[in-house]
Order: C-alpha cells, then sequence, then structure tokens
C-alpha cells in the first residue's frame, strides 16, 4: 500500500473527445427585444449577444447525450468504453433521480451498470468536473470517463428583466477524458478553485429545493426565475479575480496560451478579460450562444478546437466565475 | 511526472472525525396516521418508523453546518484546516448557487475561498462522494476534506400516499475524509457502484429542474413530490443487488465485518438483507429516522460509532440502493 503517491503537475491527462449539441431553434436578438420591450439593439450592444438557441422540445438529457456521442466517436471509442458517466452540469431536468441516470438511459446504456453521478458547481461544473475526474484517472480507478454539461436556462429566465432574458442560451457539451499514453500531447498543468460564499446572494435560482416549496404559499412563480444583481455580480468578481491568476500559475506567462476560453459570462467580463488577453487570444461565444451556464466552457473549447484556434500541443487557460461565488481556472495542454 | 501510478485497495483513508444534526421535532408515527387517515399502527409494523425528525424552521445548510461543526472538532480540526467543502446530498435547498455555496457561508467561512461543490447521486450521494474524496486524498489534491449530506425530505412528500408520507425523515450527517497515517486503523477496502438508468421511473421527483418548468401550465403540484412504486422499485433493487456483494468484493467473507450499515431504504429491504447479515450485525435507525436519503449511511454511521457498536479497527460494510437506479457498497475499516 503506498501511503506516500501525490501526484505533482503537470499531469499526463487528455480530452481524448470532444462533441457538441446546439437546440435547432435559433432566437435573435431583433426577436426578445420586440417580444419584451426592449429597445432594439440593446442586447448586442450591452451583453453582446446576437442570438442563442433556446430548447424547442429538446431535453437536457437528450441534449447532453448527442454531444457526448459525438464526443465519444471523436475520441475513436465505442459507447461501452465509457467505465463513468459524469453529468457535470447546474441545472437538472428533474430532482430523482440525478441528471446522470437519465443521460446514461438517453444514451442506450440504462442497463449496463455504468456508474453515474451528478457534479454542480454551478457555471464552473464543468471545469471543476474535469479537475476531479483528472484525479480519478491519475489513480487509475476509471480509465474513459465521460464529462457531459447540459442546461436549459430558457425556462428559468425573468422576461421582465432586459439583461436576464437577453443573456442566457441553452445548449450541451462533452468529452471523453483519459490518461495520456505515449505521443499524446495531453496535459493539465495548473487547476485551482476558489469559493466564496458571502457572495452567494449575487446569482440566485431560489426555487427547485426546500427553501421554496411549491406548497408554501409564500413561495412564487418568480422564486423559480434566475435573479442577479449585475453591477455589484461583476465588482465582487472582479476584486475577487485580481489575484487569482498569479495564485493559479505564479509567475505565470500569458504568452504561454494559445487560448484563454472564459465562461461566457457577460459582455462586461469578456470585454474585461480582453484588456489582460488582447487580439483573437480570447475566446468569444456570446454573441452566438449567449451564457449557457456550465456548458460555455465545453461549447466554446469545442468551438475552438473544431475551428483550429486550438490544436493538439497548445496550451490554454479555460477560467470563469460562477454562482457561488466561486472562480475557477485551469491550464491544460490540448 | 509519474505515469504508471495507480492505487491498489486497500487505499489508507480515515473517516477523522463524524457528526450529526437532528432537527428538533420529533414526528410519531401515531401523529401521521391520525394526520392522513392512515390505520394505527401502519407505519411501524409495515414500514418499521415509529418516529422521524421533520424540520421547523432548520434549512439543509443549517443542518450541513451543525453536523460539520461537530465532526471537525472530533477529528480534532478547526474549521480552517478543511481544504474541500463536500456537499453530497440528493436534495437542494435552492438551485443556484449549490448546497456547497450555502453551507460555507453558515459555517462562517464565506470570506475563505475555500473551494464547495456539491455532488449528488440520490440516496447514494455520501457513499460515493466518500469514494470520489478518497482519490482526491490519495493523490494529494486535497488534505482534509469535509463531507456533508444534509436533507429535507418532509417538504416534498405525497401526504396522499401512506407509504411515502410515513417513511421519510430529515437530517444531516458529516464526516471529516483524511489519509491515514502511522499507526491510524482507516481503510477502505473495496468501493463499488452501478448505475441502471432503465429503472430511472421507479424513484422519482420530477419537478425542480427543466422538466417541469413553473410557468408551463401542465406543470402541477404533485411533480414537486416523491413518487415510487415500492413493490417494483423493491423487486429491481433486489435483482440487481443479488450479484453485487460477490462483485464488490470476490470471495467476500461476510463474518469479516463488524457491522452492516445500509441506506435505511424501507423495511422490506432491510428485512432482506437481515436475512444475509443476522442478528446484531446489521445496523438499523429506520425507527427512529425514517428514510433520510443521502443522510442516512452517515447518520447511522455516526450511531453506531458513537454507541460503540463500530469502533477503531473494526471493519464495516456500507451499502444501500438510490434512485437512478443505483447500487453502491464500500468496505471500510473504521
Amino acid at each position: 500500500m503506498n501511503q506516500t503517491f501525490e501526484i505533482t503537475y503537470p499531469i499526463p491527462i487528455k480530452i481524448a473527445g470532444i462533441g457538441r449539441f446546439l437546440p435547432k431553434k435559433i432566437v435573435n436578438s431583433d426577436e426578445i427585444e420586440s417580444l419584451y420591450g426592449i429597445e432594439k439593439g440593446w442586447s448586442e450592444k450591452k451583453q453582446g449577444v446576437k442570438e442563442r438557441r433556446w430548447v424547442d422540445d429538446e431535453t437536457i438529457s437528450y441534449m447532453g447525450a448527442r454531444a457526448a456521442e459525438e464526443a465519444i466517436e471523436d475520441a475513436g471509442l465505442n459507447l461501452n468504453d465509457i467505465d463513468l458517466i459524469f453529468n457535470a452540469s447546474s441545472g437538472g431536468e428533474q430532482t430523482f433521480p440525478d441528471g446522470s441516470a437519465l443521460l446514461q438511459k438517453e444514451l442506450g446504456l440504462g442497463g449496463s451498470g455504468i456508474p453515474c453521478m451528478s457534479h454542480h458547481a454551478t457555471c464552473l461544473s464543468f471545469l471543476s468536473g474535469i479537475d476531479f475526474c483528472s484525479n480519478l484517472l491519475m489513480v487509475g480507478r476509471y480509465k474513459k470517463i465521460l464529462v457531459v454539461s447540459s442546461e436549459v436556462l430558457s425556462l428559468s429566465l425573468n422576461k421582465t428583466m432586459p439583461e436576464v432574458v437577453t443573456l442566457f442560451g441553452d445548449g450541451a457539451a462533452a468529452t471523453v477524458l483519459q490518461k495520456s499514453e505515449n505521443n499524446d500531447t495531453g496535459r493539465i498543468h495548473a487547476v485551482r478553485l476558489e469559493t466564496y460564499g458571502d457572495a452567494a446572494h449575487l446569482v440566485v435560482l431560489l426555487g427547485g429545493g426546500s427553501l421554496k416549496p411549491l406548497a408554501s404559499s409564500e413561495t412564487q412563480m418568480e422564486d423559480f426565475l434566475i435573479h442577479f444583481n449585475a453591477a455589484e455580480l461583476q465588482t465582487t468578481a472582479m476584486q475577487y479575480n485580481q489575484m487569482f491568476l498569479r495564485k493559479l500559475w505564479p509567475g505565470i506567462n500569458k504568452d504561454s496560451f494559445k487560448l484563454v476560453i472564459p465562461h461566457q459570462a457577460s459582455k462586461l467580463i469578456l470585454d474585461f478579460m480582453s484588456l489582460t488577453f488582447p487580439g483573437d487570444k480570447l475566446m468569444r461565444t456570446i454573441d452566438k450562444f449567449g451564457n449557457c451556464s456550465s456548458a460555455s466552457i465545453p461549447m466554446a473549447l469545442y468551438e475552438a478546437i473544431k475551428k483550429k484556434r486550438l490544436k493538439r500541443g497548445d496550451k490554454a487557460l479555460l477560467m470563469g466565475n460562477g454562482a457561488g461565488l466561486s472562480i475557477g481556472g485551469m491550464i491544460l495542454t490540448y
């Protein structure tokens, strides 16, 4: 029994395959502005969002499964090669069972016995999830882990708040994580997560749990909608973020990254990050997809890979804020 | 960079400390039977539940924090020694942020930056959570992990279904997990998780996510209540469970366990398990606390330790079924 082993970064972990699913329905900002009495052009100017996808009949598990199938194929694997199904999403389809079992069933693996569970760190669920799974791979607990982030936010939007109804989109992305072998370039160089519960009130969806039971006369429709204070949230996030990169990687050399893939939280946060990472170093997908919570980072990673902005051997920084308030960052080589 | 390390069980992981919180309000079966027109004595006879706790004003994060404080003290540590707060619960207080941030805040650690996340594998969240965390400890990613399971089920009970309203209770338990050192007896000998999504419909709480949005006219109050088909569930669970112990530990010797600590799922499941583990080998707390979902196993573990039915150096089997349908088992030395 080895009691002394400790991993030292970088660790040999690779994204073996990646997939994405976009709901069919594209909702233009024009349309939202007309519907909810918002000034024409406001969504793009203030939020940086031209269009986003909103589900029609697609469910969270349906979207997740389709993204997963593409990721598994991209990794050159079959469904049955997967030995852990890890649902890393902030929202769910239902309370019991958790989304991982529904995803397994939707993949046609409902009789397989493959273990499934869900990991919830709001918008950082994907980033935190691949950190967790990388450790499980390192010790050989699992060999090929499917990590899926699938989000439907469009059904929880307060339509009376322009900054909410214009910002969020639906979508899913999935990756297959494995240990790197032989000449594989995949590495995780550093990872860091911080949570500040004192700022838990800044982004909330109060419903869906024991705080706002449906049977209570005090529970209202708006408890089941996302609320946030954009100004206070952004100020607080920027304050916590200030020293974060240096703590993530002391002596950080920003030139060593080919690409920075941030959570597509808001135009203001992305604009602020582009001061540190100018030019085409910052991956932006908010214009096409809005903020898709935990699915934003892997959806943007998919786009970066498929458009060859991130190639095998390139180094990327994944980073973002989530409700909590949390900050997360990971430096990896694809 | 060590690419070849793989852990082999047993691994040197210990439960350094344990804590529990029980809501003040004790609800006797008599009271429930009178209230909901159930035959007197039915709860105890059919469900094995004499009384259970139901929250009055206690919240999930409040209960979790009080259990956590006891666990940290029991481990001889201070709050600030904890480097990961891991919420392993099946239900939540609210949707955003996830319960881990609320727990951190309730512990007075809301400005600490200690990373927090939630892990959801329904009734097996605790068992699955300590499996996950044990791997993180083994690689040195974290040193002292707080694992908390806190559940409020009483607000999601279908009062018209005797088998639901009499079965469930509220409660919380927490452990501090660390690597064993020197003469520590703590070990995890084996762990196994299986999920069968084809049986996802057998235990459901459909509300709380995108499937049953509150704004939809099709969403009904009862969607936010727990539903299960007891007969089909128990038959299916027993079928899946048949070979499970032998897969968990091939050549298993049942006499080597001091105690079996099952999820307190139902009287029938416990009675069935007692055929395999007769006498006082099976820990039962269902009579006092009912089924507390993910909190059942750690609450029973707490009881076993405090009543000296499980001492340092004793071997225990933790096992249960959860919605999903999942089966989980872990063999550990305390």
